[in-house]
């Protein structure tokens, strides 16, 4: 079958590679319907060093599921299914807490093991606890939108869940790219009535601004704080989701929070220690967040999706094949593109 | 008066300063009745450089109040009263909240303006708002827990919070300071199941055993986390309270907590970023804390002191006059005392 593969940062290939095959009892393989480049994605992109073993990509799918494992109980082959970025197998105490990212039999798509999903096909370790079937007949417009459930609007929804929004608070988005639209679709959906979006692309923000956010801060570190501070009467927001991982936006985000109040963070660090470690002190704020139990969130998010009531499909801006996926590294980094759907 | 000056590391004296004096409508003046050292007046101790303005010290106390200004409302002269140890008008929309901490009209004592507790009267400004009256006779050893709802029992039980404490979890508690030695009270009294505290001096986890911890472990950093995890079933403990301040005890307490668990951060920071960031993301840690709002809790924590249920007045084991206090601060600095009680 044919997969994406990471050799160094900028060359992703698309190979033949030995296909998808049923290992473990537990095991489910799926044809993948859809993929996506993540924006985490673009990290080895740009700094994978030369020399190490190729790593097969995609961790965001929709899948048919084509063979189980003789103890999959709860999944069918045809089944079109969530797959979200993580494994897990559904019965640990992490598992039962909603915490399936801390699965202790799980981990992460888009790996040497299990591989990739940005491919033909997957294995799927523990497919019970790890795939949500669908029911429901999806068109394209559809599709995309299911498609983030995988990661991007789950990961928005723990950025809004972490940062504590509820109605009536103020919040505060740190980045424009696709996890921070579905932040703002997250806070607008739990009842936030202030929602400050901190990006400098405008087709992005426009974006924003349909999905509910009510301002834009073009503004970058302590001016960007001071122009939050202005839009909240001095103090700051509630809700802080932060949504890039670098030490500058979460130093951002640390500085727009309101004393006592929480940051969700939700961008991959690429750091090593939380900036602003003294200012979060004297504010007495809550810094939490980390990979989304994405899995924990599809029962909540599935009903709204497949009413319509809200539409994180529109982050996708370019629909590529296989053969179109280096190039759609290319233009996500280049910030051409703002998320790239594969249908293999 | 007499009032406790730092001049710089090392040099603590006590002098004759103008007496406290009403400046403000919504001031009072407290005659001192019990103040103590704080852990957080050892930094200054061990780093303070000369040459700067001598800093008047201390910000826990129980007072009689002696003079009130005219727009002083709730408060009367010869009041008994707790004096959290920051100052908060009463009517901001963060006491409104509960976050007396970040008064917009607050501050702290111990500062040059309004000066410090260990000394014979201090101004308080927003009296009202900042005082607490005790409506009971006190002997010597209900004065002495009812002055660590000014700080110390206060500030473990924001920690406990903040670690989100609940019945049936585990706790560990960094620190067997007096902050350390409240955490474990706090975590007792809100129904931890498991209360493991780190800290090596033999006197002072004999007492936190005393107070409900149910194991300590007196290994440090990564032996230190080995340790809590082999007693908590391999995961960690749900809330960790860091009661130190220091980076190394920052990492620890990242270490020892469970995936999806909480770090309560009361120890005064000394250092600028929060260590740990990569393993607080991927474990889904929440961190939180500050400057504790004792203001707010001593509410709920005054009849457990008044009838005897907590003891936290049992940190303290010296009691010395304003003469004594230089060397209850070397005493402190040495180890060699738990907490100092200065009645002035």
């Amino acid at each position: 079958m044919r997969a994406t593969l990471m050799h160094q940062a900028g060359d992703v290939r698309i190979e033949t590679v030995p296909d998808a095959a049923i290992r473990q009892p537990t095991d489910a393989v799926i044809r993948v319907v859809r993929a996506s480049i993540c924006g985490s994605d673009l990290w080895p992109y740009n700094d994978m060093p030369a020399g190490r073993a190729a790593r097969p990509m995609g961790h965001e799918a929709i899948g048919r599921v084509e063979a189980i494992g003789s103890a999959v109980e709860r999944i069918k082959v045809g089944d079109l299914v969530i797959m979200p970025f993580a494994y897990s197998d559904g019965f640990c105490m992490f598992c039962d807490e909603g915490l399936q990212t801390s699965c202790q039999h799980g981990g992460f798509f888009g790996q040497p093991d299990p591989g990739g999903a940005q491919a033909e096909a997957l294995r799927i370790p523990y497919a019970d606890g790890t795939l949500y079937p669908i029911d429901a007949p999806a068109d394209e417009e559809l599709m995309a939108s299911l498609l983030t459930l995988s990661d991007v609007m789950g990961t928005g929804h723990h950025a809004a869940l972490r940062a504590q929004v509820s109605p009536g608070k103020v919040a505060a988005v740190i980045g424009d790219g696709a996890v921070g639209l579905c932040g703002v679709i997250a806070a607008t959906r739990l009842g936030a009535e202030q929602i400050i979006i901190l990006g400098r692309h405008p087709g992005r923000t426009a974006l924003a601004r349909e999905f509910g956010a009510t301002e834009v801060v073009g503004e970058r570190g302590e001016e960007a704080i001071d122009r939050v501070r202005a839009l909240t009467g001095g103090v700051g927001a509630h809700a802080v989701l932060e949504c890039v991982g670098s030490e500058a936006a979460m130093a951002t985000a640390v500085g727009v929070a309101r004393p006592g109040g929480a940051i969700g963070r939700v961008g991959m660090p690429h750091y090593a220690s939380v900036a602003g470690g003294l200012r979060s002190f004297y504010g007495n704020l809550t810094v939490a967040g980390g990979p989304a139990p994405v899995r924990a969130y599809i029962e909540e998010l599935l009903p709204d999706v497949l009413e319509g009531r809200i539409q994180p499909g529109r982050v996708f801006d370019r629909l590529v094949d296989l053969n179109g996926l280096p190039d759609g590294y290319r233009a996500m980094n280049a910030r051409e593109a703002l998320k790239v759907m594969v249908r293999p």
